[in-house]
Order: structure tokens, then C-alpha cells, then sequence
């Protein structure tokens, strides 16, 4: 570790202070699973009372699922140049079908692990890589079919849960469960996510649990239509800018505001470096597009790429840790044509460096030809498949044309082949599509991937927002995860501009956040709505603190109520500077409610006195039912 | 005018120079219509050549729809004391059917302009009001009935228009305007908007053209299913903050940036005063909330207030030149109760104020009770009514209920009594609706209020996202408005938190603007995709520049590319700080492209040199067709 130069050291020191601070008003707390090394992490929200004038109620906590990791943990301790505590770690051992290596086995990975030059920058790993013994499968697919309940998926099923089933016995709770029913063309939604419903999940190949035994640091999650709906944020340096450290910061910043998955698109140097620092702090499944890196070994050149680089490349960072992996397998020749009268060409990278070197040898795309090859890697250190989608639209114009469902169908072959080897599958989706033709990506994946998890990348359902693309995306993402996409890749304001800053970051992981929960609600996910519920509570009842602290956004938040009201008497004030002191629809709403309920009693009396009254009359006439007309 | 104090002037003549100026390369132009003073507006925004190297071709001028009035024009002057010139001056008195008064008929409008403490605040309007004849009607729906076609009607069809019918004739656009297929619902979308279609879905009272006889300035614009879809911004100053000046800046603001039309909502002092200076400044129709300022009337006390208050308001409003009402006639006594259960009890404020009013009283909503005579009055000066919805749901929970519907239906009921006077109606609606439940709501105002017109706020599909509710809403205002809703009511990232500013107006109008845009490309509104053609072939030509004024937010996207690249050779650069410059995959498919066409070149030159060798060789075996077997 003495290679590393100073300033780096200062750097990292100071980021791992800075970076790691709890939720406001939070308990970070977990669920205890059925070992004592398994224990699903929840955040619970606490709440202040409701006001005496509006009630005097104590409001009981409400848990949220936590992707942040031990980096909103006030009792962790954060130091990015160890990395994670590994807790996956026994699990993996306690298997007892992988070996420990002596050192990387790509050539790439001996080469950095020896250049001085490197030295620098490389992260200290004391571990040695793992791999699986030959001739055996360690996916998680493998054991579910074999009908293992791995402490993954217990640990997913718990997760998944909430602790949902305990706050339905609870009465505090009772009120703040209620939740419209949902539509869920054809998911199979169930009222509790018990580990085999999750092994059964895996085992069908309707969802993934991207766990490689080279991430112990993981926390396991899972992506599923069956399950919340996930969202994944990018990042990666360019040639253009950003360091390691920046990255670092970027990753656990994106944690925070509640990425599932991280994708690191690094296209720049250090890229091995860069992954290893990202992975040893990273809670939550990373993935990568392989041929990225594999490119830049060829010093840019699609043409120069061979498979013996491409091969290597996947060993490299499969013994790095990396949970999935875009593979671009649907790229094949004979489509490259039907993109010449695209208004946008190819925009996938991945899509676009393999059509070229596709065209350079007029040959079939090399991942095609070797995909049971790819499998067979994949399979011994359980990384998933991502299949992209290469040539997926770049413009509304280009959407849902014979370029893109032909590689979709493509994809859908090679998903087949994928679970042949029980190796986990997800596949990529678009890009630009127009509300109307939203509904039919989704169902053409469905049918033609064997019901795969869809990870799309927004849509967009306009092209007519620069710096705002990551609304007309959020638009299509909601939509699409409502019809049954798992998980949804985030795009930020930055979109077809430029890098995106830690603010861009928050913006586009926020916007993705809320569609995905739209989409949960709309599927009827259970417990969807008791944030939203608990949220308008605290809303109706003046409740600010609580209104802040259950939004997806605190900060941004307290900050914006605080822009026009920034004393603290008014965070107990029963009005905002939307409508002043003497002008809130719900202080009068409160009031029209108290008069009913005023009304209700009186009416009540009223209309036990008038009968008392009635009765009296009645007596007084002789009581006789019917009264002679008068002539 | 001699009234006015220096400062205002000043701070006035100030605001006139700087909030005048044109969108970057456009060129605000005029449809001209069957008469000289009939020119609807339109901007044409003006495009680069593709570069050479992507093969050189000139790029024509997309025209767009513009809203923004005289302020965008650099021929224009403004003069923010004079107000805007009344362009329908001349077609209003030509019709013959009002008269000019004397002075304010409103009690509380005379005794406004009577004020000597007003004076340093009030807008010298030299014109009088006018009103109709005694016992005729004046409204765009009593013309369309008879068959009439007025300026007003021809001006929208123009508009709307876009001059579609004349680029479909012209080969540079052919490619642009290419388009899908769009899912309309049951919407009867025309090939072209002909001053003949606008009046019969008037008169049909599918669509409505608010547009006030008191209101000249007004460049006419239609509310309907069947034209684009619209998005209203609302301003307003509240008791704790906000003046005339900043309120008239923030309306030309939100017309810039695409707001249709334009709601008061003041509810501070000088209500009276700022809605003249919106109005006489105004090139939309400007829409109040007449009971907020009936309350400041009665002190903030809903149950002092009483029908001769409110008629006086509505005289008041209606003479200054408002467009549309919002009545709040169908929060009826006995679906008050109906909310007692609800998280979020009545939310809008209307509502609120007239449950008080009706509990307090336990008499029918008075605005019910005297809805025909608000009808006449209406009637007189052509002001469209926007039936509130005051009972609409404040969350998520509450969405859809008993008291929602209810009121719906009443609207419904509203809508027929309205109709048979002529007068023009639109149909307020939620709110706070989760995905799955939010075409329910648009079926039932179709069926219930007999396609009026829906007019909705947001809604909102999830309340976890106090600081970002201009994007859940712009995710269920997409869907609504494709689902048939007319027009989408904004929402600023400070709902619920506070006042917004004018960057959050921004915000809230862009996000509104994506909305309604992907809306109307999910119906297949005609022409609709043009823009989003153009702006995708600029993005893949790198034409930076026409990507940026192609965009809804030019200076922002600009704004966000130059964040990392800001020098001027960058904006020419076939790349972005995305991917760098040696890995842009637009570049790279670019390549792909004059590869495929080539080879393309090269396949038939081989073809046709393999069939001449073939054609040889068969020859040369003494061009037998079956060679026999050597054995």
C-alpha cells in the first residue's frame, strides 16, 4: 500500500469521512436471517406525532428498502482503501465448489498486477481470485433449479420483504397498508416474498440475482418483474475527464439516492484500476461492456479486436468481481443493413464497434460464433448476461423498426442457449419510443426472451428535450416498468450533452427512482403504497420534518420549503408560502372535518329528540296508526 | 398615468426591454389568414447545412407552434404601460352583438378605479368595457352553433396548422416528416385543421376557444382533444409574497417557454390591479379562480361570503377580460361527508372553501344553486367555464373515490345546463392518481361529461417526491393527455413546498411542454413528430447548434454542453464529453454507413464479376449442364 502516493491516500481518506453520513430522522437496521452472518439490511423512517389540534396520534416507523450499503451506517466504519467487509464471503466458501487461485489467470490482469507503473493507483487486494472447480456451475441459477435455497436468496427474500407480513399484524399500521389494486399483465405478484417463491424465480429464468463469487462485498438483491422494480445508474471516466476518486465518490453518491445496480462505463485509461476501486466498495452488483476495455486494448480499433483480447478481457474482469456483463451477441451481420435508413444509425457503442467489425472481415459477429464459450466463462465465476441491444433505436423515428426486434429475436435465441449452460439472463431494451409503441417492446421481450427480465434504458418518449432527457425518459421508464420491465437504466439531464455531474447524477437517479415506484404501485406491488400513504399523512397533518424526511429527496426537500420559509417555527407552521398563514385548503379541510363529525353528533341528537317528539305526538293523538281525514 | 410612481415605471420600462427577446435562430413569421389583421403567429426555426464530410445537404426550417406572443418578435415593441395591441379588436365590434359601457358595471370594480389608493398601482385603461347586447349571446360555442365561422376560429385553424399541408408538398421535408402510427382512443385527429373542423367541435362543445370579448390583446388558441394538446402555467402572488411587476415578468416567462394559457391565482392584496396589468400584457387566455378573491372580499371567512359577492367578482373579472372560470358548482352538501374518511380530506382550495361555506350554512353550494345565473352572465362576455374539480384526491389513497366521481358526474350535469345557454365548458380533474387508475378518470369525464374537455392537473403518480413533483406528474400528465385530456394544468418542483420562482416556473413548463408533446406523438397529432425528426438528424449529423434551438430549452442545453466543452470549435466537433473524441458512436456508425454503401458497391461489382467468371467456366466445360460422374 506504500505505493500509493500521498495525496491519493489524503483523498481517499477524506472521501470515505464525507461520504458516508446516515438519512435524516433514519434507523439503519437489518433483518436477521436464518444464520448469524445473514442480515438483510431496511431503513426505518421514524415520525413525530401527529399535532394534538389535529389529533394526538404516535405515528410508527416506516421502512424503506435501503440500497445505500454500510455508507448511511453510522455505526460502520468507511475506509475505501480496504474496502467492503465481505460479507458473502463464508457463503461462498461453505459451497465448496470453487477454488482459490494463486492470481489472476487473464494475461491482462498478471500484466497490471505487475506493472510498477501502476502502482499508484492499484487497490491493495490481499484475496486471491476464485473460480469454480472445472467442470462445475456455481450460478445461482444452477443451484434453484437444483431446488438450493442459497443464503443469497434468502437474503433477497427478506430484503424484498420489508418485514411486510409483521407490519399486517401490527394495527398502527392498518390504515397506512391500504392500497389500490393493481394491474400486473400477467406477473405473478405475491403477497410475501418467501426464498423459495425468490428460488423459483431464478430457477425459471423470470429473474436474476447478479451475484459473482468474486463480489463477496455484494448485498445480494435481485431483477425480476416479480419483484420492486430496480434501477441502475451509470458512470465511468472518459478520455475527457474524471480520476478513481471521483468515481468512488459518484458510486457511493449514487447509492445514496437509490441506484440498485451501478454500471461503470469507463472508456478512459486506467479502466482495470478504476473497476477494482469501484467493486471492493461496492455493496451493489456491478456491470461493465466488456468489449469497452477490449477496445481500448486495440487502441480504438473495432477491426483489431479478436476473440482471444474479447476472451481475456471477460476472464479479467470476471476475476475482478464484476455481477454482469453487456454482452452485444444480437449484432449479427446480416441486420447491419437494415440501419442504413435509420434517421440515427446505429448509437449503441457497443452496437456500433461490433457492426464495424462485422464489416471489416465480413464475418459473423465473434460473440455470436463463440457464445457457448462466453457461457462457459460466465458460468464459473456466476457473472450475468446483459444482452444488449446494439442496435437498439437512437431516435423516436428509428423505434420498434426490423433492425431492432430482429436482434431482439436474436437475443431471445441466445437467452435459450444462456440457460442451457444456467447461466442468468437479462436483456436489454430501448432507448427512443413513443408512448403508443411502448406496450409492444415489452410483450415482444416477453414472448420472444422466455420472460427474462427487461433492462431498458428509459425510453424516451420524445426527442425534443436536450437537458431534460432524463423526464422524457422517466416518462417511458414508469410505463415500461409498469408493463413489466425489472429494472430500468437511468439517464440524467446531461443525455447527448456531456459527462454528468454528481448533480446530474442525483437528477436522473431521483427521476428514475420515482418511475420505478410508479410502477410498483401501478403493479400493485405489496406495500408499495405505505411510503406514499405515510407521506400524505404527514402532508395533511403539517407535519413537515416527517413530509421531508419520507421523500425519496430530503435534502432538495427542506431546502426548497426553506427557500421561502426559512425559520424554524415554521417547519411546525400549519401552512407553506404557497398559500400564506390565512389561506390552507388542509387547515380547512381539518375544520370541515371536525364540523362533520360535530354535524354527525348533532344530526344524531337532533334526530333522537324529533323522534322522542314524534313518539310524544303520536301518543298524545291516541296513538292510532291512522288518522281519519278530517271530512 | 401621472399616478404611477417613478419606481414602477422605472422598474416597468426595465422589464419591458429585458424580458423582449427572440428564441435563438428563429424567425417569428405569420400565417395569413382571409383578411389583413388575421395573421396567426408561428416560428420557424432555421437550420445549418450537414457538414460536408456526412454529405453536404441543406437543412430546411422547422416551423413550431408559438405561444409566446409579441415578446419573442424583435419587430415588436413592448410597452408594458400600454399592454399589447387588442388584435381582435376589429372582429369583436364587427360582429355587432355588444356594447360599449360607460365604465366598471361591477360595484367593486367602480369603487377599485374610484380609489385614490389604487392609483399608484392601477393600469390606465383607456378603453371601457364592453358586454353583449341585452339578451344575446356572444360565445365561440353560440356562433359554431349557428354555423358561423369567425376570425377567432380561422385564427386557431391556422395555427394549428402549422402550414403542414404546404411542407407535405415540399421533398425536404418528406424524410422529416415522417411519422407512427399513433393509439387516438376514439380522438377524430383531421389530416388538417380547417376553419370548419375547429367550428364544428365547438359548436359539438368538444372543444373550447376562450377568448373574452374584454380581452382584444388575445391571439386565439383552442382546448380540445382533437387539436395539440396545451399546458397551462399558473402564477400568482400569495399573502407572503410577490408584486405586480414580478408576477407580469413571470407570465411572459412562462409564455416563453411554451405555456399556453395562463391562471391567476393570486391570493394576496391588489388582486383587482395585478390581474388588469396580466391581462392587458396577456397573448393567452388568462384563467382565474373568481372565490379566491370573493374571499379576500369577506376577510378569509368562507362562510361570510354570499351570492351577491360572488356575482359582483364575476362581473368584476369578466369586464377586466378574464377567459375562464373555474367554478367549484359540483362540491354539493352531501358528498361532503364523503370525503370525511379520506387521508387527505379536500385538498383544493375552492373546494375547501365552499364545504366550509356549505356546512356553515347547511344550504346547497350557492354556486350550484345559482348556476344559471352565473351562465348569463358568462354568456355575456364569453367567458369559458373550467368546472372545478374541488373534491378531487390530495393523494395517492384518496384517488378515485366515491366523492371524486360523484362530483364528476355532477360536472357532467353542470356541463348540459351550460351548453344549453352556449356557454363553452372544460372539465377540471385530479391530481393524485397512480398509473393504473388514471384512464379510468379520462373515460368517465368522456362519458360523464360528454367530451367536454378534461383538463387536469398532472396528476401526480406517486406523493413520495416533495422538490420533484414536475416529474410524477409529468409522468401521469403524459399519459392523460394521450388518453384524451386537453390540457395539462403545470406542476413546479416547489409543490407543495412553496412559492415557485422563476427557475422553477421553468421547470415546470419544460416538464409540462415534454408531456403534452409526447402526448400528442402518442395520438398521432399530424406533424407532431417533424421536430423530433429534425432535432434526431442534427443529433446524429452533429450539428450542435440546431440541436440546441431545435430543443424545447435551447439555452439550457447549450448551457450543459459547454459545462465541459465550452469552446466555440467544440460546438462543430463530431463529438461530446460523453465519449471523447476518439469513441462516439454516431461517428462510428457514420462509418458503418459509407461502409454498407460501399460494400454494397463492391457485392454487385462481385456479383457481376463471380457471374461472368461463371458464365466463362461454363462455357469452357463445353457448357454441358450435367457433367457426368467420373466413374
Amino acid at each position: 500500500m506504500s505505493a500509493i502516493p500521498h495525496d491519493f491516500l489524503h483523498a481517499t481518506a477524506q472521501l470515505g469521512k464525507t461520504i458516508a453520513r446516515p438519512y435524516p430522522n433514519s434507523r439503519k437496521t437489518h433483518i436477521q436471517g436464518s444464520r448469524p452472518d445473514l442480515r438483510a439490511p431496511l431503513r426505518e423512517i421514524s415520525q413525530d406525532a401527529t399535532p394534538t389540534a389535529l389529533g394526538a396520534e404516535a405515528n410508527p416507523p416506516i421502512p424503506v428498502y435501503d440500497c445505500s450499503g454500510p455508507y448511511t451506517d453510522p455505526h460502520a466504519s468507511i475506509d475505501l482503501l480496504k474496502g467492503l467487509p465481505p460479507v458473502r464471503a463464508a457463503w461462498i466458501e461453505e459451497r465448496g465448489d470453487t477454488v482459490l487461485l494463486t492470481g489472476p489467470s487473464s494475461e491482462y490482469g498478471r500484466i497490471r498486477a505487475a506493472d510498477p507503473a501502476m502502482a499508484h493507483l492499484r487497490f491493495e487486494l490481499i484475496r486471491p481470485p476464485r473460480r469454480a472447480l472445472t467442470g462445475t456451475c456455481v450460478t445461482q441459477m444452477h443451484y434453484a433449479r437444483r431446488g438450493i435455497v442459497t443464503p443469497e436468496m434468502e437474503y433477497v427474500a427478506l430484503r424484498e420483504s420489508m418485514r411486510m407480513q409483521q407490519l399486517r399484524d401490527d394495527p398502527r399500521y392498518a390504515r397506512l397498508l391500504r392500497q389500490h389494486r393493481g394491474e400486473s399483465f400477467g406477473a405473478a405478484l405475491p403477497d410475501a416474498f418467501t426464498p423459495e417463491f425468490v428460488r423459483d424465480e431464478i430457477a425459471r429464468g423470470r429473474a436474476i440475482l447478479p451475484a459473482n463469487i468474486n463480489h463477496p462485498e455484494l448485498e445480494p438483491m435481485i431483477i425480476g418483474r416479480n419483484f420492486r422494480v430496480k434501477i441502475n445508474g451509470n458512470l465511468g471516466n472518459s478520455a475527457l475527464g474524471s480520476s478513481v476518486v471521483d468515481e468512488v465518490e459518484k458510486m457511493v453518491w449514487s447509492l445514496r439516492w437509490g441506484a440498485d445496480t451501478i454500471m461503470d462505463l469507463s472508456t478512459g485509461k486506467h479502466i482495470h484500476e478504476t473497476r477494482e476501486w469501484l467493486i471492493r466498495n461496492a455493496p451493489t452488483p456491478i456491470g461493465t461492456v466488456p468489449i469497452y476495455q477490449a477496445l481500448e486494448k486495440v487502441d480504438g480499433k473495432p477491426e483489431a479486436l479478436t476473440w482471444d483480447i474479447f476472451r481475456d478481457t471477460l476472464i479479467e474482469q470476471a476475476e475482478q468481481g464484476v455481477d454482469y456483463f453487456t454482452i452485444h451477441a444480437g449484432v449479427l451481420l446480416r441486420y447491419i443493413p437494415l440501419t442504413a435508413d435509420r434517421v440515427t444509425g446505429i448509437v449503441s457503442r457497443g452496437g456500433s464497434i461490433l457492426a464495424k467489425w462485422c464489416l471489416a472481415h465480413h464475418q459473423e459477429n465473434f460473440l455470436y460464433t463463440h457464445f457457448d464459450e462466453i457461457c462457459a466463462i460466465m458460468q464459473a465465476y456466476d457473472v450475468s448476461f446483459s444482452l444488449g441491444d446494439g442496435l437498439r433505436p437512437g431516435s423516436l423515428a428509428d423505434a420498434n423498426d426490423a433492425a431492432q426486434f430482429a436482434e431482439l429475436e436474436t437475443l431471445g435465441e441466445l437467452t435459450k442457449k444462456a440457460w442451457a449452460h444456467d447461466v442468468q439472463v437479462m436483456i436489454e431494451g430501448p432507448g427512443h419510443v413513443p408512448m403508443q409503441m411502448i406496450k409492444e417492446n415489452m410483450d415482444k421481450e416477453l414472448t420472444d426472451c422466455f420472460e427474462a427480465p427487461f433492462y431498458t434504458l428509459g425510453p424516451l418518449t420524445t426527442d425534443t428535450a436536450p437537458g431534460y432527457d432524463h423526464i422524457t425518459s422517466a416518462i417511458g421508464a414508469a410505463q415500461i416498468g409498469w408493463h413489466g420491465a425489472a429494472m430500468l437504466c437511468y439517464v440524467t439531464p446531461k443525455e447527448h450533452l456531456g459527462l454528468p455531474n454528481k448533480q446530474d447524477v442525483r437528477e436522473g437517479i431521483i427521476a428514475y427512482r420515482i418511475a420505478a415506484h410508479a410502477a410498483d404501485l401501478a403493479k400493485g406491488h405489496p406495500g408499495a403504497q405505505l411510503r406514499d400513504n405515510a407521506l400524505s399523512k404527514a402532508r395533511f397533518e403539517f407535519r413537515w420534518e416527517d413530509q421531508f424526511n419520507l421523500g425519496l429527496d430530503p435534502e432538495r426537500a427542506r431546502e426548497y420549503h426553506d427557500e421561502t420559509l426559512p425559520k424554524e417555527s415554521a417547519k411546525i407552521a400549519h401552512f407553506c408560502s404557497m398559500c400564506g398563514p390565512h389561506f390552507c385548503s388542509m387547515q380547512m379541510t381539518q375544520e370541515v372535518r371536525d364540523y362533520t363529525l360535530q354535524q354527525g353528533i348533532e344530526e344524531q341528537a337532533a334526530l333522537s329528540s324529533d323522534l322522542a317528539a314524534k313518539a310524544e305526538e303520536f301518543l298524545n293523538n291516541g296513538a292510532e296508526l291512522y288518522r281519519r281525514a278530517s271530512s
